[in-house]
């Protein structure tokens, strides 16, 4: 039987979780994929939680050149959160022949293009299924399932805190910031929640999925991110009223040959099955050519899941002789011109109006000039004013800021409170 | 460049999506995938359609041994519905060392044994994703992405025939009759639905599934079966007040070691994922005992979405060398002692009632009696007379058809005129 010597870099939640399954699995595995698969090097400082996990203290290490240099180890798995130490100890596994697999997404999506051109050299292989939707295989369905397709675009509910949050004001009708702390109570939003609440973390997914899926490096600073922290519950409410669900979506689209790829807030309709993912679930929604839509749906985080992911990435490394490259050349060199910058998109709007007569129709003047056409309006008397609630139909983001100026400029209008992307 | 050359049997409507791709994306998957495959040997009597799709007659044979004997063959992808000649012409295939693709669930339920008894042989591989859930990858998830997992159940909806007929009933609140003919003038059912409303279908997804799953040979007849030609629309109608949705569902568990495999008409919460797919859309629900819940959603039929998984399985098997083994001896054999019998399950239960006095209340204790919780009680005064519609909590189905038997003999009861499973 083919033996694999796996190294963790790092015994956190998800670094336990993947000691834990690879320990009550071995035999499993070993019985079904004909891989015996051993934890022969850990790298942690925290002795107590080495002793905790039942780790044997002589595979214990805190240097990375034992790790790098150790010719039992074959397969390197890190789950460090942060670029450095991670993208430097990765490259050091590649250049010295090891396959490393990461659940690491900020690291992963900023430093892809190094670690492949390290894996290069040596021929080693990079498996990443654990970096985006946790435990729901999206990588492995883009790289293995999908070879049949040009993917035209991607949405995805990429962020449990954020769903978690969304989910809880639309549920109960409770504000931002009260549900942040109940997601913080309970685990899913971290003390500091910037990464997550705006959209920073989603963005790192979406370079790494929209790479993927288009063959063409997607950096980070080419996506465009807004988070949900200045999301008011009064338009999750009167967003359900017409219909739709908000919801923080990883957008990706191949347009005319270039790609757009976004992290908004955006309204869905009610009825499409990205609307009833709730809570901290995540799904990926996938359009190919060929296989048109397919859903991926399940755990985006949590110990367990995620690891599920990384020992799903070990053994799957572990049974290949030669490892896939993701990229040619021409594909890494990133290229302004093949990404969008002036997005079409629908648009849910809020104005606060000042009880002028004819408001609707100057404000319908507006954009009827501006070429948008109004699906839907919702007129509001609520306790702290009046507002206009409409749905567009597609337009240019260049078009709709400028129109959102003439209407702020009306005499009918006192503020525009919120403009909201809507996913048809 | 590695060159794959792929016989296909039959240009079908599969077949034929197969011959689009492989044509339309020879270039693409050269370039990602390093692969040059080239359809080489075609097995189609229909020389008019070869014609119509532009297949070069000199490729075109009607002799199987023909392609069993081409050294340029390596992959067989076969399209036929039934059991023979798919079969003999798939073993004539793995006994020559070609590997084997097919679509075709009937043949491989039926067959996969056998089919893997020739592949041991010469080494070759079987591929079968487009069997179950057409484009959507469940078989690659279930092989290459849960192997950290012991599976414990799976739900799925499997046939879009039937998923289109309830989803109608449903929502217009037509009757069975009428929605079927709307299917079949619309192309979703066939002129003899049999295979599809019955059932039967789905128990050929079922056990390729759920063998995989468990890792143990499943027989289609171990799976039980009942169709939706029975279901009333009163039924779901009631259901739906109830909050829950009918759909045919593939279940299997494995309960206490033991596998449960079934196919019927089951009663879901409306909140559960596996509700909103809707039309002739599939998905299939998986859980793990790491991973959770994940549940993948797409086209479960039609010719480019199952033809997109074909050419997923001959790209993927192309790039292998060594090809995937899916049992050992024992998981062949089939042991009655490895199968559960008597089902536990939920149930919702539609009673007439001819007016007597106190008929909640005699219906109650019957159901108290045989320690059946009911959890939910509608009592519904229709045109047709008036009705009892229970839901209760699990039980053994042998406690439930005996209860139901004294239920039917209470002074109060006209009929039982409704039974249907409730999965939670």
């Amino acid at each position: 039987m083919k033996k694999i010597g796996v190294a963790l870099l790092g015994l956190g939640v998800v670094g336990g979780g993947v000691w834990e399954i690879l320990t009550t699995k071995r035999e499993m595995i070993k019985r079904n994929e004909g891989l015996d698969i051993e934890v022969v090097k850990v790298l942690e400082r925290n002795i107590e939680r080495c002793k905790q996990l039942g780790v044997d203290a002589s595979i214990v290490t805190q240097d990375m050149d034992e790790i790098a240099r150790d010719e039992n180890v074959d397969i390197v798995a890190e789950f460090f959160g942060g670029v450095e130490p991670a993208k430097s100890f990765l490259i050091k596994a590649l250049e010295n022949g090891k396959s490393v697999v990461t659940a690491n997404k900020e690291m992963f999506s900023k430093s892809w293009h190094e670690l492949e051109a390290a894996a290069k050299k040596t021929g080693a292989g990079i498996y990443f299924e654990a970096s985006c939707v946790g435990g729901v295989p999206v990588i492995r369905t883009l790289t293995d399932s999908m070879q049949a397709n040009e993917i035209t675009s991607l949405k995805g509910i990429v962020n449990g805190t954020t769903n978690y949050i969304l989910s809880k004001m639309s549920d109960e009708g409770a504000d931002y910031e009260t549900c942040l702390k109940e997601a913080q109570k309970l685990g899913y939003a971290e003390a500091n929640p910037t990464a997550d609440v705006e959209g920073f973390d989603a963005t790192y997914k979406n370079s790494i999925l929209s790479s993927l899926a288009y063959r063409k490096r997607v950096p980070v600073e080419k996506v465009y991110r807004e988070g949900i922290s200045e999301v008011s519950v009064k338009d999750i409410e009167f967003g359900k009223q017409l219909g739709y669900t908000l919801k923080l979506l990883a957008i990706s689209k191949l347009v005319n040959g270039k790609i757009e790829a976004r992290v908004h807030p955006a309204f869905i309709h009610a009825n499409h099955p990205l609307a009833s993912v709730k809570g901290s679930f995540n799904a990926l929604y996938i359009h190919g050519d060929n296989v048109d839509d397919v859903m991926l749906y399940g755990r985006g985080a949590g110990s367990l899941p995620t690891a599920s992911a990384i020992v799903s990435d070990i053994v799957f490394a572990g049974g290949k002789d030669v490892h896939r490259r993701y990229f040619w050349e021409d594909e890494i060199e990133v290229n302004d011109d093949d990404f969008a910058t002036d997005f079409t998109t629908a648009y849910y709007v809020r104005i606060a109006i000042n009880g002028e007569d004819g408001a609707l129709a100057k404000v319908a003047k507006a954009f009827e000039n501006a070429n948008i056409n109004v699906k839907n309006v919702l007129k509001k008397n609520e306790t702290d004013g009046e507002y206009l609630v409409l749905v567009t139909e597609e337009t240019k983001e260049s078009n709709m800021k400028s129109t959102l100026e003439t209407v702020k400029g009306l005499s009918c209008t006192d503020d525009i409170c919120a403009v909201l992307r809507v996913e048809n």
